[in-house]
């Protein structure tokens, strides 16, 4: 069988370990590789020191077949990586002519200065392959030592991005063997992980060797991936198939798609079939199901708009909810929700409506409603269906979690009264 | 000086590594580990394989003193690390009664079937002490060998968060002798990273050994942080506030915050400072402006509410956008902003308003109003100032920037306007 062509990340910069920074580079540069073949075994992410990060690159380089760097090539003086990779892979630091223009002509559209540091920035190893960096001034560098392809990219995540699509994914694979990988994942919801692993006990038992099952799962939704790998493309995509295909029958009642998709997209796919549109009005979830909405391109086709009534004066004066109900229930309760689903039916003219109201945190709990209770209510013009949830999470985890039942309750609605409106 | 205790953590799963998850633990934990004077030095994420986690087993231990090991302890078939720990450890699996207990209650609160599988997870090594986990059936697990500490806990985050919080860090504390680490952060606004550096590069320079200074630029914010160590604590607090006194005095006109505060929670103080309210009328945000408001405990007291116009018929009937502003200058216009604006603080009785209309891609943009192209309103019922701005990312990045650059001028505009209202 095809050698696999295994990748290492490393990651440079105290800010990621200490916190300040979440690294959202390594999960995409992952996604990508594994696109074309190429396995992410590993990921490290080292301080700004010199011995670690030196450390860090003889360690890879054994663990793996390509090192993917990112970090440290800014213009400040915490950035050390460029000066280290040089003396690492035995080079010296020559100015490099097409990045120095580079760097002026970007400064210059952005009026910005051209300073001493920035002209450092032109400056690279005589021993590697310059990777332009069209939307920056730090350009990339390729290196190979050992038959080892190290690749150094800015940290800044938009660079990196122009760098990985441009120059460094098309120029992997010329130069690599790559087996095939392949994913197909199917999204389920409320069923626990382990009522569902109990299910498809046998089936997961039953896989061949080249063929692995991940559970995902994620609160009210566990995603379920098989992974193939071979060499022959069409093998490894019928027998992949061939496999998801039964996995879809044994989950066939709890599914709610059969690809990788959000939960704002299930909706939007639901939306776009129906030919018809959705507004939300929302109270603890602030905004949130709007953003999840709107997240998604192409979301104006079906999404009109919202009222977000975080104040109960707006549910009164924007959503006509009643004085008597909020005096009577109150504002987190199921006749209020209701209230304003059908208040935003109304304001915005649109076919589907989801609303919420619920104590998010850490404060404004008391003993009926405490902190994580929410009520959600979601229907069209003739029929409204509510729902309450108690979460037990941060407010920031309870308002995503509000937020994605909300959305799972409208596809249900969705679904159920098919062709009723 | 007292030896730095260092750890490391590694994270279990291939899902991480072929970028389906996003590791936010690693940022949270060495956050937590950072403020009890334990500096995280490496991270490494590894695959759900057997020698590939035995291998990190071994590599981080010898970079550090404590090694933190989350995921891989679900229910599930691909989880394989609780018994790679027990041999790795030499010791055999037994049933925790306490753990199993809890387990039993858990699952009957939540009204979820026993399986075999739940049980098997009150199954630990007897070389370990469990760590309770009090919101999840996974307990956790503390080793120790040849004087390393290894704690191996979960990876669902609010779990993990319980176990590190109750037992964890308190536990750290008081068997190692820590130093004393303190970092202190400042905003600046507008200012591009290099021109910042060139401006304090001799404040950088004089910096006693100590204390390092890093930059963490997040587009048109750059924030500067300073962090000592040392052995006593007054001492390390003293020379920590000197120099950050200096450092605040070299960029006053650019520090929109002395401490580590994002724009939302800057604005927000400004709001509470005031006594005044906000409301936001949102186009291309789509309510992610509303969300980052509303994400901050306590923005009830100066938040009403939102309209997210996202069709032209809601910005004409709920905001009072004039019907000939769409037909002449159209809805991505200095015009249509303002008019947003004024609609929504009339609609929405606020104080301020902020006001978002533009094209966020992938498709939808014209050689006049290409992708990226964004009209912000923000002001009062006396004034209202408008600017454009043209981003060159994706969706999602056009719409944080957009929402980021949105506040920033509404903080501008309260500072600028201070009690002119």
């Amino acid at each position: 069988m095809l050698k696999n062509i295994q990748a290492s990340i490393i990651t440079i910069g105290t800010e990621l370990l200490i916190g300040q920074t979440i690294d959202t580079n390594s999960a995409w540069i992952g996604q990508e590789l594994n696109k074309i073949g190429i396995w992410v075994k590993r990921r490290v992410a080292v301080v700004d020191d010199y011995n670690d990060i030196s450390t860090a690159l003889d360690e890879e380089s054994k663990h793996a077949d390509i090192i993917l760097i990112t970090g440290g090539l800014g213009p400040t003086a915490d950035d050390i990586t460029k000066p280290l990779l040089c003396k690492y892979f035995g080079g010296k630091m020559v100015v490099n002519e097409s990045v120095l223009q580079h760097i002026i002509q970007l400064l210059q559209k952005n009026n910005r200065p051209l300073l001493e540091r920035n002209l450092k920035q032109a400056e690279v190893p005589d021993v590697c392959t310059v990777i332009p960096n069209p939307l920056g001034t730090a350009p990339g560098m390729w290196f190979r030592k050992n038959k080892k392809i190290f690749i150094s990219m800015p940290g800044v995540p938009y660079e990196m991005k122009g760098m990985m699509i441009n120059t460094i994914l098309p120029k992997l694979s010329q130069q690599c063997t790559l087996p095939i990988i392949t994913h197909k994942t199917l999204v389920t919801a409320d069923i626990a992980e382990s009522v569902l692993a109990e299910r498809i006990q046998d089936f997961e038992n039953n896989l061949p060797a080249n063929i692995q099952l991940a559970y995902l799962p994620n609160h009210s939704m566990v995603r379920l991936r098989l992974t193939a790998i071979g060499e022959n493309k069409i093998h490894v995509y019928n027998e992949l198939n061939i496999q998801f295909n039964t996995l879809k029958k044994q989950v066939h009642d709890v599914m709610i798609a059969d690809e990788d998709l959000s939960i704002q997209e299930i909706v939007g796919k639901l939306l776009i079939d129906k030919k018809a549109t959705v507004a939300s009005a929302e109270s603890c979830t602030g905004g949130y199901i709007a953003h999840l909405i709107t997240s998604i391109a192409g979301s104006s086709a079906y999404y009109k708009g919202s009222v977000i009534s975080y104040a109960n004066e707006i549910k009164q004066n924007v959503l006509n909810v009643t004085q008597h109900s909020l005096d009577t229930v109150g504002a987190v309760s199921e006749q209020v929700v209701t209230e304003m689903a059908k208040g935003v039916l109304q304001t915005m003219h649109t076919d589907y409506a989801i609303a919420t109201s619920g104590v998010m945190g850490p404060t404004g709990g008391t003993a009926e409603k405490p902190v994580g209770f929410v009520w959600i209510a979601v229907g069209n013009q003739h029929k409204i269906v509510s729902k309450s949830f108690q979460f037990r999470f941060d407010r920031l985890k309870n308002i995503e979690l509000t937020a994605m039942h909300a959305l799972n309750l409208l596809r249900a609605f969705m679904v159920d009264y098919a062709g009723k409106h």
